[in-house]
């Protein structure tokens, strides 16, 4: 799907460049976050903070950024910014969010803590919410769902990496009517060992996680809340661990109650994501790559998004596949920002990513 | 779960050795019969065929063989011998049984030709059949299926990897009136790239290969036939190709009608399986390894099995994971063989696996 | 290494654009190509050539390309432009380049055709060459080695992967005089499935190459040529194929005559590489990636290189690591390109990797 | 290379069984070697100790043992047995010797405790030995090099991975005279990440350790300690971690300053090894796997050793493989023990490998 009149934004905006520091740089998604905004036209990025690393070079950490001579500051120590960006794991953003808003008039979060509306179901999927007046203020990073009320948003809460490929995947089906919200769904997403974030634990260790096909989370994930909080049903999810490094991959399996033909879900899905910059389809055709993949489009913000007919049984399978660090995470975190902002939207994140590529 | 009675067979039947064949040697599934059977302390194999290797020594193209004296033949040249495994592509065996009976009183064929009751499935699902008169005559392999109808058995049918895994998982709650037959069934499954075979072209180079969730087979996978055939159900099936070579993993999403608890469960699990040798249950626990694994069982003919509970959707989650190369072919053909010959049912078999180990 | 003053160009440089088309375009090589100069400034692709996919989309090969609307076209129909880029196996371009010139003024040739300078060595090293006229003529490409001679460039021979990863390696070592010709040195290298290129053969499918540590090529690989030319020395060279896509590894064992300190050793690589956009020492520090890794630069343009002093047998280990596809191959191609044009030295390679990433 | 004459033991020594228990049993080496001794007909296992995972079955660490009943116990409430096997970190050992002999007639250790013959090596090499009068007690557990002094022994030492495959490959090379120990040697080590044990930490978890070519010990590896012991000469060592899980692969390259033969050296290999159970040749030939490789020999106890001249260089590339968890740790000390105690020198230890099989 071409680009289309969402990303042309004024030359005088693309002017623009704003401060940006990042809470919790030494972890995954904090140096995707870094690695973004330096090659980012619109960001100059202040400070980075990590407890743990405070002191050492940003490149000690994340070889990529060992041409920078930017180090690692301590959390507390942060000077006022434009844009504070939060990688923080969940829980940490909403004790310190009041902290954030004094020194940046526009915070992004990328953890879990504002994702959910309301306190009710942070009751339900998490250990509730230490900040639920925040709740309502908070804007879903998705712009493929929320773009109209991202530009000006002041707390922008990214989404997560396992929701956000299995809505993409599934929203236009409910847009169009194809889904009413009573059928079946099962979603079964296969994701990389990025998802535990640096460090892990025995079960993140090269030899107990190589090659595995691991259930993890069979039933009950946290993120089947977002789901369902977007598409208006439960869905029936389950997580495996598989060997790559980035990657989420959604398979949802759905029955409609009516007739669809392969017209009607074109339709739907062109309809949804055809002016979309960071949405592609692919569905068939020829070659090695008929359908979406992680390796396609590994270390992009690209989401790429199919399905296939199985009339005998009456169902719809969809396939959607991300780069979690990117579209689903610190990519999706710019995006929203760009758009929040009034950049260029695919400022920053034109990365088209590599072939032949491996388990990135 | 500890081999049972069926497995006590008598000292005079273990002691006796019978002679057999590989039709098809320098393939996978070939390499991986002779391999057992080299080990096996009731079979001395005769001749392993292979026309494009013909002459060379098995070990030049199976590694782990090369301490063997052993060289290809060509097929034609074929002597009478007790047992004949055929390890050919579909389609061959059925051109060829006639012939295959004046060599040997046994045939096990590992192939899909003889796997499916009647003429018509093979109409439907594959190119038709070019020997009906033969289907009737075929026992299927599974012997946690079938384990009635191998002894004496001349003519053995080899399941389907992704059919053993998905019916080892599902076989439980029918048996048990848990799933009655009208229920949806969404059946996940992950693959190793040997399922491809030797050779494999492409989409199989370690380049495009490696680091996938490639949706393959998103639906009509012709496994679907003797799902369907054992569990008198039709099932919603799609496979994904990932990194790892052996291993077949069947992720099993079903809805039944009535309330289930896990005492249920692992009552209906236990009764199928309790005694059987080659199955066992992983269900929860603690540790890295809480459920089903290829990795767990990677080079053995052992299934695991494993559920859990989704009472917020009403849906039980299977997960069962084989050896695709083992359980899922060469290892099933010489289980079954080992009761259609009345020898020890775990001879030749008796490989614990490895740990740790990476994507075998 | 920051990038120094050869980085300088002049806006009125940078604002220019020329014509390009890619002979080879459906090989890895040829796609990153055409991935670079997609987001180059400075380039418009007119013609990507595939003879066995002419009329295809590149995206259908590429995926990251999906979203361009470029076909591949017949080699045969070519139209005039002002820079050919021939991505071919090595021995086409030697008998083809007479036509490249008819149709464009620059011709960049990523094969092995002409990288080395005499008739005699491509005697000895390959078989023979058909347009030894050329020869002369012909700039290897790798800008730290030869810059000098890239401005204005007619035709430029793009180094080989291994050769490039060596040479970066040991160049500082002979620059400096802590080498001088007559000492021992061992090469070993570890390559990537990637430089088998798309297709590859049995020994390439994912089963067999999957998790190898793979003697090949032995001895008598054919960048010894190369290193042998511009080093001034013959090297003990021997490569192994290891599990990762992208990359070469080469690590060096060379035992200086005389007495060598670390800080003799930092003065040579700093004073030869300080400068140079596309290398950076990473010898020693903390954390988890303290020497080059090839991990550390794919996707990218940079070379790692980084040593260590092994006092007890006089011996130094140096160690370079490189993307094949990238530094290696294309990427060196179009630093090279723009050099030899007056661009931007660093236009369309500004990638700065990923972390963490597998095996890209 | 077939088993000589050196297996042949009477059936009496056979059928003799002997209690053993392991120290350290929840490790990657105490895991296999309670799998090699649950399958083993001599040895009936006691206990399996581990102080974190006291009062666990085995098999909720190590999914193969899943099938057996064993819990692992308190290493304080060890009682006597035949033969202890401590495999716990370096250190441990040679501060509890003493008690080891209080509980078993027959120690066999797979630290580096005991592996160096004096004092001054523990000095030199670690920090030190705790009990230096034990170290002339100890025989090396490697047989290719000390079978003769294994029979009988009360402390047996397994050897080093890294130094097992080096010595295996070089070792007929000193024995025949074609080195003499004033060659100048380098050694270039593959290694999985099995090495680093459980647990491991960042470096080894799965996003920042797959698909590595990582220096690690550039120099100073303390296997050369061992290495210089059984050759007489110092080598020039390098450890590289590559992508797999179980193996060490050693490339030995080497200068002899005499001429030498194909025929020369494949005499020096064959009456090294080939009346050795667990050594094969591979060199040339054709087909996929000409040389070494950890693959082939993977989940067994083989090593594989081959090579290469390079006339130009007057070099020997010598290449062997070994699973650093079998021939390299657990499978070199049953076969030790074997020999000690009058079993079957093969006994235990039959596995032959897979193939296809990925990076075990």
């Amino acid at each position: 799907m071409a680009a289309g009149t969402e990303t042309q934004e004024s030359d005088a905006a693309s002017a623009e460049t704003v401060t940006a520091s990042i809470i919790g740089g030494s972890g995954f998604t904090g140096g995707e976050l870094l690695r973004l905004l330096a090659g980012h036209p619109n960001f100059e990025v202040s400070e980075v903070t990590s407890r743990s690393k405070a002191g050492k070079s940003v490149g000690s950490v994340h070889p990529p950024l060992r041409g920078t001579d930017l180090r690692f500051t301590e959390p507390d120590d942060l000077e006022s910014v434009d844009v504070l960006f939060a990688a923080t794991p969940h829980g940490v953003s909403m004790g310190q969010v009041d902290e954030f808003f004094e020194i940046a008039d526009t915070v992004v979060d990328l953890s879990a803590d504002f994702r959910l509306e309301t306190e009710d179901q942070y009751d339900e999927w998490y250990d509730g919410h230490q900040c639920p007046e925040y709740l309502e203020k908070a804007e879903y990073a998705l712009p493929e769902i929320n773009r109209e009320n991202l530009p000006g948003a002041e707390l922008i809460a990214g989404g997560g990496c396992n929701a956000t490929a299995t809505i993409l995947g599934l929203y236009p089906l409910f847009e169009n009517g194809i889904l009413e919200g009573d059928e079946q769904i099962v979603v079964d997403v296969k994701v990389g060992s990025s998802e535990g974030g640096a460090g892990g634990g025995d079960a993140s260790s090269h030899p107990e996680r190589s090659g595995v096909v691991r259930p993890y989370a069979p039933t009950g994930h946290r993120h089947e809340a977002e789901i369902e909080q977007f598409l208006g049903t439960s869905v029936s999810f389950t997580c495996h661990a598989v060997d790559m490094i980035r990657g989420a991959s959604a398979t949802s399996h759905v029955f409609p109650s009516g007739p669809v033909s392969k017209g009607d879900l074109w339709k739907a899905y062109r309809g949804a994501y055809e002016d979309e910059p960071f949405v592609r389809m692919a569905a068939g055709g020829s070659g090695v790559y008929r359908y979406p993949e992680p390796k396609s489009v590994a270390g992009t913000n690209m989401a790429e998004v199919g399905f296939e007919l199985d009339p005998s049984n009456k169902r719809i399978v969809v396939f959607s596949a991300i780069d979690n660090m990117m579209k689903g995470s610190a990519g999706q975190a710019v995006h929203a920002a760009n758009i929040a902002l009034g950049f260029e939207e695919t400022a920053g994140l034109e990365f088209l990513g590599l072939h032949p590529v491996g388990a990135p």
